[in-house]
């Protein structure tokens, strides 16, 4: 499934001697046609990994034919070795498919300021070429995992075509316009202003608000490739809902799996008096570092709520605030509400509303509570 | 020593039973004149404490006779009930020491969302009034503590005058203007507005560049007051500079007692293109979770560095970018640079510079590395 559950895909993913511990690092995803439209999201981090240069480059002919993808090392702060690598690693592809450099999109993962192993790279692009295979979603998707537990993908099938995706994604994840590696395929026949303005919306609203710790990647890339294969041109409404669909699965799986985490908090900000307002606000609380510890202790500790609302620049009056977590309205009017040991804790899914009474805009950010796990797994992450 | 350094101040700090533990919680200052003129700043958390709102209020005179400042609960988020428990309080120190109420501040701290038990303050404020002296520095200091391990109390003294001041925090510890409780004394004969201005100019260098854990306070308050006790009136640069060691001092001591860490890193930012710049890169390093592990690990991961710069909007250019940790340059123009193996992080204090190589401006941002103990403290504080 994945990325080959869309007709006119093949993909591959083997262990290329990337990473050390000899697990899969080198993911292949190829479009056979018959058409290549492809749109694509970067990072807003203005320190941008080698590949997200190169790839933002490429995407500019709203044309790719494969996308090639690594784990083991981000290619991040290499400079301009490390982009003659990332251009190299594309010269390999196009010459092993036998299309043009200009075609293939490049992504990496892992440490920042580490150049790659190209003596281990080129080859496993021969060998990962080797075994392109309709069935290879699975593999690839595996292959571009870092400190993902699982590896994570998703699929939606209408009438006639289809959009899959994969992931990865475990930290430095609270992407500014996408998150981690992200590759989504469709065989649907549409060109790639619809891809982008697909994409761009449904980005928006799904990656865009996974916020698990608050850091940035220099790396995080989304591509949607499109073969046309199905000889489907589904309307552009419910083209762009199927890849909300798959982002908004995909994104919900990055938070189920990120680092240390023990809760999954579901923030819900209501009564706004715009989108920004809610989003600045969701964000706010969802980076707020004593709440998420006291989330991972089951304390329904919504004074932490409030005082991450009193830093942002949105609408409200503190005197008509209200909180909500898991359905116990502990905050009224800026003040204590409801009993907050009514407040059931016990699940990993957490919902927290907080309602800024100024309003009627919402927005909805995820995030993970903090945990010793957290702290521990990346204390010693490049150890 | 504490506030009843300078001459012309009393103190006292008692046991009142707001804490269940029995601990100190209650402290009080009295500046016994000649003279009254003082001044303060507040956090900019627009979810304000009722002492806060009380506070800020009364120091619109320029005068203050007293502060009243209780731990255990910090009387924030509790609607018109807390301020009118902010105001019997103020009223209750006005009567025992024959003074008007608009002559007293109230700080308070501890949870947020909790109404104080007024039966037990009241009478504390007879209790600690009977005890105040000229040697009470020491005890109001332990009275304020919370999560603190230790007292916080600095004093400098020039040429026939004193300033001293006392401070708590441990947590939410991401000033906006001010950090937590701060009260300073002196028995310089200045104006309030003399002291309005120094105590800007210091705190606006030294809380806050102090960012422990990125939460901001609903309670921040530092006051200064000033008794005219030395007869003495400063020139006014020499007397800010002493506000300012004090405050840099009590900044320095807040930072080394934060909840559960283990380092104390100085964020040194330099060749800034304007200092406002320097300060938003020294924040986005501070807070970056990733990198405060890292630092926990006694890892020099500079990558998180760059990732953090990343994401501001300073004048830079990636590829000019430099850092080094304890003295070393572990990344240059960017990229790799010396053997980040030379890094040595055996010891509390961790000292990154971050090069921007566009300007000659500088800030230094305090923080702390992100442990499993801050996580444990965090998520069992209201437990």
């Amino acid at each position: 499934m994945s990325v080959t559950a869309a007709k006119g895909f093949q993909a591959a993913g083997i262990a290329a001697g990337i990473k050390e511990n000899g697990n899969p690092d080198l993911a292949l995803v190829v479009n056979t046609g018959p058409r290549r439209a492809a749109a694509g999201v970067f990072t807003s981090n203005r320190v941008k990994a080698a590949p997200v240069l190169w790839s933002e480059q490429v995407l500019k002919s709203g044309q790719l034919s494969a996308v090639v993808l690594n784990s083991g090392g981000a290619n991040a702060c290499t400079g301009p070795k490390g982009f003659q690598d990332t251009h190299a690693t594309a010269e390999k592809v196009a010459e092993v498919l036998d299309i043009g450099a200009g075609e293939v999109a490049v992504a990496s993962t892992g440490l920042i300021g580490l150049l790659l192993p190209m003596d281990k790279l080129l080859p496993g692009v021969e060998a990962a070429a080797a075994q392109l295979s309709e069935h290879g979603g699975e593999k690839a998707a595996i292959a571009i995992k870092t400190t993902d537990t699982v590896h994570k993908t998703s699929v939606v099938t209408k009438d006639g075509w289809t959009v899959g995706g994969m992931a990865k994604g475990a930290g430095m994840l609270a992407p500014g316009l996408a998150t981690m590696l992200v590759v989504l395929t469709t065989d649907a026949d549409l060109e790639s202003e619809a891809l982008d303005r697909a994409l761009r919306a449904a980005t928006r609203t799904t990656f865009d608000r996974v916020d698990s710790d608050g850091c940035m990647s220099t790396n995080d890339t989304v591509l949607l490739l499109a073969s046309g294969a199905s000889e489907a041109t589904p309307e552009y409404a419910e083209f762009a809902e199927a890849v909300r669909t798959v982002c908004d699965d995909l994104g919900q799986q990055l938070i189920r799996d990120a680092e240390g985490a023990s809760k999954d908090i579901k923030v819900e900000v209501v009564g706004a008096a715009s989108e920004d307002d809610a989003v600045e606000v969701g964000r706010s609380i969802a980076r707020n570092n004593l709440l998420k510890c006291a989330i991972h202790g089951e304390d329904p500790n919504w004074g932490r709520v409030l005082s991450a609302i009193g830093t942002t620049k949105a609408a409200f009056e503190p005197d008509r605030l209200n909180v909500a977590i898991n359905g116990v309205w502990v905050c009224k009017n800026g003040g204590v509400g409801e009993d907050r040991d009514k407040v059931d804790m016990r699940y990993r899914e957490v919902h927290i509303v907080a309602d800024l009474a100024a309003g009627s805009e919402t927005a909805i950010i995820w995030t993970n509570d903090l945990t010793a796990d957290y702290v521990h797994e990346n204390s010693a992450y490049s150890s």
